[in-house]
């Protein structure tokens, strides 16, 4: 193992900012090293932190962090962060239960000023800090770092326009363009930063950089001439500019001696100023470099051998299911058409992408237009596909209420993962969507319990007339081998999975293997309800009749999930069971192995089994 | 009553196809008196609607509707495209129970293409359709018409990054720029577009637009000299060119001898663009050019006299509430901050903004960033207050989880228009609010069920150290005068109203006058819950203990309404009394007047007594 002698002496930005500057490239080095050798280890992101390596080290040595705000945008690009602000050994628990999280969080660190994950977050929460800075007359610096593909998201449209408005507020917004989000870029922002960067553009922007770093700094007008002798020399930002913000680059993001003078005069300036860096996702890591989309988020490798792909005997995903079933759809029916806000590898949608490059559509990310384009290819007789994970469609709440329900509009909704994600963590379980949807009229809402059902599901959904939707967890179920063939379902029936006596487990989706394993010891009765919209009212009622408990499982927030209509059909009748709903608790889950935090919250076999003696020992 | 001849003659946009150009001129005056007429006497949007005369008169005329799609966003403009699409004599039943709406909707007409109502949808929706006619070989257009407010969202923004980048798709996006949103406009785009109107510019435009008309169409490169002559002369609208729009204007919208030939142009070409029109609200009715926000949105009222106000008299409504409390809170505090997203008037914002202008802030119609801005503030120690509608906080929903929820940031919300709001009917109803807030932790939600309680739990909110929403209705309530003294209310704590027996009705929020009336007749106890989240387990416990049924009343969906957690409460009892759940079914509900639709819902005194006579004749 390396010693990695610089990092070593650094356990928090002061530390850094001792050193002399001509140090600063080899520290680079030993960090990249070191970075992939702990990544390889853990797993984690690898390309994008790979890609900011000399940014993260440029920021902490300039800025006067934490006095300093930086707000890393999505945060996924943060481990050269974290390593550099005391958390050099913790990065062997990244991810991990118990560990440090991959993201940046305010718990964790008092240098994470803000917790991300969720793209097109930092101009926002990065404007209110420097805005806060501003009326307490504090100098402090409020620093946004967001990537290409996240500022295609109107969120991030709508804090520069705010931004750009705010003449005496003091902050910086650092365009990190790699030319990638997960999924190549696309949208019109990518061949306008793409015409900033062309031939004679960039390459104008890194002559000016030699010719201004052969002036010593620090000069008195260094700032104003940095901003004269680049500007004039290339087609300027035109679009940040217009917003109002003043706009550098675009910059080597890779060269130190580039970024540290940009730094240390940008850092003089007053008003909302925008720096726009070039990196490449993976620098540094030839096998990273070369396929940056394979690099993105790794599990443990061989950081030697590289990533051994093509391996197979993998369990088949939901993911892969569903990509599956929308190419043999769009195969029958040319109106299918899918639809992805920039989550092309992650939905699944790879092979569809290629083989029916017409009719798919990655908009960007871009969550609140992906529903709305959808509701307006339906309005013409198209049948989209929206394929979207569950906190994503977060985004989208309003206009899946305003636009597709409220239209009644025939979208399909195929939402990925729904339930305990595991060591993404709190930001990306999927907790929340069936209580969100299940208050909406009109809209159909689906729980697969397997594999063929998440297929055979998504047919039902394409058939329905109307909204609907299909959540399914993270990762392979019970591997049940999805048929060929496609059968739609009756809609808002459930059935009886094992029949048992005194207690029945009504199991929505992901926990019906763990409802059977547990009701194998009760001999109690399992259903698999199918449905959470429109309920399966008739069955629910014929269990009312022939057992003294019923207890409801889903892998969503027990308040609002699916128990709670359980229970109002209940409430309703003349002779009421008891009834127990089991989900998630009422509060945000961190990262973990998604069994262990099965475990955590009491949804394991044992879990259920251990609730069900307590509830019905107090009550029989 | 003037017997608008030329408008008598139109029934459908063929109609008015056959039409001379020269008639066109004496039709918009037609139209517009009939309009100011019309909107006097069933009240709605007038300001809004005088601008758009020209425009809607002239797209019906140029294109051939509704085969070309106009999505018209928003869609408050459209009642000159509601009259000239056959529904003149409709307008009298504008906004009333069982008459047409005040917005598009696809059930109501074939040429309300989309149904709007929230901002900033039309771009997405036209591309889809735009989308859909080109994959089908179809030659239809679509059309967006979006106001500069609009634009300022970043699903508007969004779209325009998708539909800029695919160039063989026929998508014109008409900026109808009146220089102002609900509240004035705000934010670097509307500098960006007053610098296109500036002096020289935009007069320059109107010279072109003369000159070309002087050259009698059709030309075959009329389209081409247009795009040279008026581009030529004026700064292009870089911003929208960059995105990859053909942009043309800016032309005087009211305009009829620039409107006609330009739309006539632009309908032969292809690809995406962009026209700039200027209007001005208010056209041609000097009262509300004096004042469209005063006539923006308007009961009825003497069109000749014009709006009297400064009347008084009228109750104190909770927008008001907030309004006072939050100035009042302001002059106590100054880490208070008021964030509206571009609803100053309708949040009741007006007098603070004028008060406390440093610390104001209207973001732009920019929900999202509204709430992350308001979380890097509260990440400062500041106090962040968020005004927002009921359904507007549907478009943050991400945000307020991600951002302001799991990082427990202490951000106020002021949910207004939360429940019924009548006439602007489904789009606007408050109904799903408690559902989708529920399940989200560490936040605390409040009803309150009068005046006094809704200032005192604005303060309660702000006392608390985490977020913490507010959840009030449109109008006034019970009357019930705000104490000048602020006294924060035990959190998770209800009260008792009335002492009853057998009967206790749980009402959260605005419900309580209802349930206290019907209380009269039943004898019941009555609760005033106060606290949806965290829920008064001992309070519910008290009851069920005392009562044989328990009746939960919410102005929300049922659905995973505040209803579904009292019957967790009352699950886990070891006797249970019956429950019954009250609130908004799950259907969308149509406009109409507030009182008409809670007869229609049955949650008037006398739909609670009858529903509760139903339940507890069947189990007792």
């Amino acid at each position: 193992m390396p010693s990695y002698p610089l990092l070593h002496r650094i356990d928090s930005p002061s530390d850094l900012r001792r050193f002399e500057r001509r140090e600063l490239h080899a520290l680079a080095t030993e960090l990249r090293a070191f970075l992939i050798e702990s990544v390889s280890k853990t797993g984690g992101h690898l390309s994008s932190n790979l890609g900011t390596v000399e940014l993260s080290i440029a920021l902490h040595y300039i800025f006067d962090t934490p006095e300093d705000r930086i707000v890393w945008d999505v945060g996924h690009q943060t481990y050269g962060h974290k390593i550099l602000t005391g958390r050099r050994d913790a990065m062997s628990g990244l991810r991990h239960f118990g560990g440090i999280s991959g993201f940046p969080r305010r718990c964790e660190s008092e240098y994470d000023t803000f917790g991300t994950a969720h793209s097109s977050t930092s101009i926002s929460a990065a404007l209110g800090m420097a805005v806060a800075a501003h009326d307490r007359g504090e100098d402090r610096r409020a620093i946004a770092v967001i990537g290409d593909g996240a500022m295609s998201a109107g969120m991030a449209f709508e804090a520069l326009n705010n931004a750009g408005d705010m003449r005496d507020v003091n902050l910086l917004v650092i365009l990190n363009d790699n030319e990638m989000s997960i999924s190549p870029p696309v949208g019109a922002l990518t061949k306008i930063l793409a015409r900033m960067l062309s031939g004679s553009t960039y390459n104008a922007a890194r002559r000016a950089g030699e010719k201004v770093l052969g002036v010593a700094p620090p000069m008195l007008d260094f700032a104003r001439k940095v901003e004269e002798h680049v500007k004039g020399l290339i087609t300027p930002g035109t679009l940040f500019e217009e917003f109002g913000f003043h706009y550098y680059g675009p910059i080597d993001g890779h060269d130190l001696d580039a970024l540290i003078p940009t730094l240390q005069n940008l850092k003089k300036l007053k008003g909302p100023q925008f720096l726009h860096v070039i990196t490449r996702k993976g620098q540094g890591y030839k096998l990273a470099e070369a396929d940056p989309i394979l690099y993105h988020g790794v599990s443990k490798f061989d950081h030697r051998a590289g990533i051994q792909t093509g391996k197979g005997g993998g369990k088949l995903t939901y993911t892969q299911v569903f990509g599956d079933w929308l190419c043999d759809i769009a195969a029958r029916d040319d109106k299918v058409i899918g639809i992805t806000p920039a989550m092309r590898e992650g939905s699944g949608m790879v092979r569809f992408a290629q083989e029916f490059p017409d009719r798919y559509h990655d908009v960007g990310i871009a969550e609140q237009h992906a529903l709305t384009f959808a509701a307006g290819l339906a309005c013409e007789g198209f049948k989209p596909v929206v394929a979207i994970y569950s906190t994503f469609l977060q985004r989208a709440y309003d206009q899946l209420i305003h636009d597709i329900a409220l239209q009644n509009l025939p979208v399909v909704f195929a939402i990925d993962r729904a339930g305990l994600v595991g060591a993404d963590g709190a930001t990306h379980h999927g907790a929340f969507d069936l209580s969100y949807l299940a208050c909406i009229p009109n809209l159909v809402v689906m729980t697969p319990a397997d594999e063929n059902e998440c297929r055979q599901m998504l047919y039902t959904a394409y058939r329905h007339d109307g909204p609907a939707a299909v959540r399914y967890p993270r990762g392979s179920g019970m591997n049940v081998a999805p048929d060929t063939a496609m059968t739609a379902l009756p809609i808002g029936k459930g059935e009886i999975r094992r029949q048992g006596r005194k207690i029945a487990l009504l199991a929505f989706g992901s926990l019906l293997p763990n409802a059977l394993q547990a009701a194998e010891q009760l001999d109690a009765t399992v259903a698999n309800m199918r449905f959470v919209k429109p309920l399966d009212t008739a069955l629910i009622e014929e269990l009312a009749r022939n057992h003294e408990l019923l207890v409801t499982l889903e892998e969503n927030a027990v308040i609002g999930g699916a128990g709670s209509e359980v229970a109002r059909v209940i409430e309703n009748l003349p002779q009421r069971p008891r009834l127990m709903r089991l989900g998630l608790p009422d509060h945000f889950i961190d990262h973990g192995d998604q069994a262990q935090l099965f475990e955590q919250v009491g949804l394991h076999p044992a879990g259920i089994l251990a609730a069900i003696e307590r509830t019905y020992a107090c009550n029989s």
